[in-house]
């Protein structure tokens, strides 16, 4: 019972989730990384199936995700040959790559009209059919609607200044549901408020499809969450938090662009107020690109607090994470669980699961909460649902 | 509606709590580091009353908490003139500080045995009617009983090798109890395996009293049990663990003698299985003893893992952490949930509240777990006995 | 034998100097982080004398150093009574503190002009008489002239943006030394290039004078100088480096704006190049302000390189260092040798001095090396020039 | 012209520099960690040619150095085909190995006594005719003689406690070399006393030979060196320092027997009294056994200390490096330069050399200084002596 995937943006964590998710199938990688692989679920992580690809690079488009990895991630990794039959097609820019070293070309540059381009991407899915759509693309500047006449008027009008490329593919795989009558459920594992636009859940939940968001919650945040947690739950008063962040990849290069940062500062920095109850000093921001690390950020985190008799401790934390592989990871179960979801009839967006999984949890206005709580309490929602099942 | 507490051992740890306690109760203190500070229970930390204390160290007997403060903590804290009022008393020794550099001398020696110790304790209780005997002693080499005939031919031989002053405190607790029919709860912050020895259990539930410990989880373990729980949760593998811990207060010089540190090695490394659930290779252990760092001490921690794609991901952690204070903010709320919960016929031990506040939690053959589980856990258990009140 | 020394920018190194000293020669403060106190100069610590400072604060301007001192370190330090002698005057602005949250007025706002105003400052010294004029302003944006001309002119037209409130103290003390014939050091440990401009070092050497600079040596960059020359000599591959910095004085307030952070960023970077001989790609800048840091700021480094056999090995480095005092213990030592070096005839600049002292050693293009070479070769001239007596 | 080596102890160092060796030779590999790589010496990498090789590891003994780098470097190494000529030939144990895991037979086993295991090493000596013999082997209990005549009385009593199997393979290069009239280096890169011990360099002295050690210097402890220099010139006063180093190689087994550790912790303590001028409490040793760590240690140092005005700073470093690598990457300039010396009429022992090169630098009674200092001085005495030639 295969569960079909299509992945927009071929980057780095695409490629690690498409090469990691044929090697589990081949037999040769412990799905390590993969949250729940130790539980029953009714999808096996054999049963996800990666039908197509979307990305604007031109160094991407039309060439097969095969040809894609061994560039990208050759050098560390064994790439699996059937990754050759996945053929990278081209996808909605609107302006998400604009100030990266990169030449890209969109659907709706080439088609004329950003609608035109929503259009053509409904025939690609009615073809393809996937069940889950990830949006794995490149940090790009995205605000809400929170209204659906407003989005649809932006599409309307082609404002391409206001419309992001996550809302465009959002809207896509929400015509395709609505036409077909097949579910689907939008995974968007990047800081564009989708699953927090009350626009965007309103639509999927009008196609009984779901969108689970926003920004997939790997490396450092979840680990400060949690270390918050650990904090609150001694009462100990934190008087700072710093945090540094600093890698080589796409991602790093895109938060040299100021705009970039600030969507990524937002989404890092809730998780203090919602954990702590107070919004202690911090510094939390994506701090610097440097080429040679790579994929492998290098993280510190200075965090101090009063203790018992108002003494003064102090914490540093100092990691080295491979970026991608952590989300992509994620991505794995995110598509088992959506697709379980979808066939237990949940709609509209699911805050159990985004609040583990995600930096930002939608709904608009959901609170951070420590992951480790997140985990028990989607554990427990699973299993109501029966998406987890008891061994 | 006071708690009468009673310490022994007035090291560092209850020099903080009684510093700390009486500085709360003046109002010159906010309650950081007092885990449920911020909940209603059915005892405010103003109701703590510290009526009786006992030492074996020749410098401490006879003098005031107020002078022992004054020496341990009045370089960096004001010390209350209240403390005055409470004099160190000889205790039971037996062996408890041997090979460490303090003139020391038991009651056990001065009476000539140790039943005649024990009885002389149990006068003295009767006399100052504790709620809740607290045992803060210096880390000594223990073994369990788990039966009852076995302690008491044990304090009948006078059999001092094998009895730990832990067990005769907790006896001689018991025995107080029995005979006046006040129920009692004893607290064991250190090592010796009391509420994990099935013997104190059995005779503290006869006595309708309650034992809580062992070994109180503050510093690195706690922090290494939620980093364990937040790599499990992620189904990252854990490749090793390495922890060192280095301080100058006398813990640290006691642990320099190594039957001390396996004590202590024993409670820190039983979190590794339990959480994972498989038993990655650690080193995790009180390391050295460097005098100028006094009580705050120096934890560095190493952790690495493979993630998704079987890439390695590597973690490091440094702290510099106020050992005693962090502990004596523990006892605050140990106390008065002890007393709680002996209103509300709890007896034995209560393992929802060992779970998060020991390293070691009784009865024996429990579980560890994270820290951030165990606490959302004790809040339910107090929450359903009415011992944490809506707000 | 007094040293007279004149303070510009009565802020938190200032006043840890003036602290500092005041204790020192009190007998209530050992040197430590006085960089030659074990050694035997022709001046001792206890010779120097601040007879006057500067600021544009409305907040200092007017107040004794003493009262300045209990607002900025009172909370910390005993501040001697003796700096109720010293009273802060109004100093020289042209936009030093533009953009940051503090009220100020400048002497050439007062006066109309900016030739005014080095004119009363030149008055003024003729007054205190100065040995030393120490700049340790805030961080502006300044760039050199090399050209007397340029300067000269830049002052004549009253260029308020091309002129640095740096070389306005700069030319008054010149003119200082050149129309009474004392002998003047100026020693700037702030980025503003002055020890590396030209010009300035023209004019110095014509009045027999002499400028240390530029930009204080202390806390990371250093330390980055001596590992980087622990790896060069192994001949290890730096295969790249961040440096993160982050704190809560005025400082990091400053150079949250750009301009002034790209002051710093250069004097910050050169020490790769120089020291390795090859650019290795790193990241290295003032990184955050955070309030709660204080003075103690938080310092993350990340260093990796390639050993025998192609193999990886990574070192990371956490600090917290005081940064004011750090400084203020340097400057004792650059008083003092500034004025044994005028004693010997020394004249313009002293690279050997800069070269261990500063971040950005003048004269202009000198060569940043590793400070353990620079700390011998230092002594070796100072030996030479008989500055350092041999015991 | 070819410099001619024996290695002693075909383990993770030996291994790594003969792969690395070879694979510089074929010009595979770039020289880093080879510190005078990038000056001229008299002998180039590639003039060293491995002539032989001893170890008493029965796993070891009659297979190629191939054979055994394919098993313990084949996983992250190419071997280079060359390694298959030279054989391991049994050598000298003299319970060097005791209470390892290792099935180990000594020559003096075979032949029935140590001086007729020397003659036996030195017959093969006369016929491999090395320049330069390298102690590579596992760190043992050793203590020096001191007295040429004891250390013959030794061998003569076959004294198995008091000989080490350093002492007997040092002197059987002595009688090689008396013998024929070869000169000959002996590098000792392990803590046994050789270069210390007054009886080898006499002899060697006598020989015309030379004796490099003891105890090569890589990972933390020259580190160490640099950093308290570091402290020392600007005079901050070292409360304490703590490091703990953790590995999972057959040296780090080692170290778990503790007379061994004890070894090791003298030549790293040295360095405090040396370099501050005052012995700062410090607990420096190898802390502990971690098998996945394998050859690459994590190593965690704190430091702390008094600055300006009596405020506190703070470092910790934290470091993942090779172990054997570092040290194989110095044995290729150690038997450039010993050779070089050689040639040069330099015998005895060569302090400037040792001093850059060894922890515990000989000859007896030797200080330890700060790596740069030494490498600098280091450089000046090759230079004299017209080893390192300008370019």
């Amino acid at each position: 019972m295969a569960v079909r995937v299509v992945i927009v943006g071929q980057g780095l964590v695409a490629t690690h989730f498409a090469v990691g998710l044929e090697r589990i199938k081949a037999g040769e990688l412990e799905p390590y990384g993969v949250p729940l692989a130790r539980y029953k679920l009714p999808y096996r992580i054999e049963d996800l199936e990666i039908v197509g690809s979307y990305d604007v690079d031109e160094e991407k488009v039309g060439r097969s995700v095969y040809e894609v990895a061994r560039r990208l991630v050759g050098d560390i990794l064994p790439v699996p040959e059937t990754l050759k039959e996945i053929v990278v097609r081209r996808g909605i820019h609107l302006g998400s790559m604009v100030g990266l070293p990169f030449k890209v070309k969109g659907l709706e540059e080439e088609l004329g009209s950003t609608k035109a381009a929503i259009e053509r991407l409904v025939d690609e899915f009615k073809e393809m059919r996937p069940d889950v759509v990830i949006n794995a693309a490149t940090t790009e500047p995205a605000r809400a609607f929170n209204s659906v006449d407003a989005l649809l008027e932006a599409i309307e009008r082609d404002d391409r200044d206001r419309l992001s490329a996550s809302h465009a593919y959002a809207y896509a795989a929400y015509l395709y549901a609505k036409e077909t009558g097949r579910k689907v459920v939008f995974v968007n594992v990047i800081p564009s408020p989708l699953a927090r636009d009350d626009a965007i859940v309103a639509l999927y939940e009008k196609a009984a499809s779901l969108v689970l968001g926003d920004d997939g919650a790997t490396g450092a945040t979840p680990l400060t969450a949690d270390l918050l947690e650990h904090m609150a739950e001694r009462n100990r008063y934190v008087l700072s938090i710093a945090q540094f962040n600093i890698g080589g990849n796409t991602d790093f290069l895109a938060l040299t662009v100021p705009e970039r940062n600030k969507m990524k500062e937002e989404t890092k920095s809730s998780v203090v107020k919602d954990i702590l109850g107070y919004d202690a000093p911090h510094y939390i921001k994506p701090t610097g690109y440097l080429e040679p690390l790579g994929d492998k950020k290098f993280v510190s985190m200075h965090i101090w607090w009063k203790t018992f008799n108002g003494l003064e401790d102090e914490l540093v934390v100092n990691m080295r994470i491979n970026d991608s592989p952590a989300l992509a990871g994620l991505l794995v179960d995110l598509a088992r669980i959506g697709k379980a979801l979808l066939d237990r009839d949940v709609k509209g967006t699911a805050y159990p699961v985004n609040a583990f999984f995600m930096k930002d949890p939608g709904p608009r206005g959901s609170r951070n909460k420590a992951r480790i709580r997140a985990y028990y309490d989607m554990l427990q929602y699973l299993r109501e649902l029966g998406v987890i099942e008891e061994s």
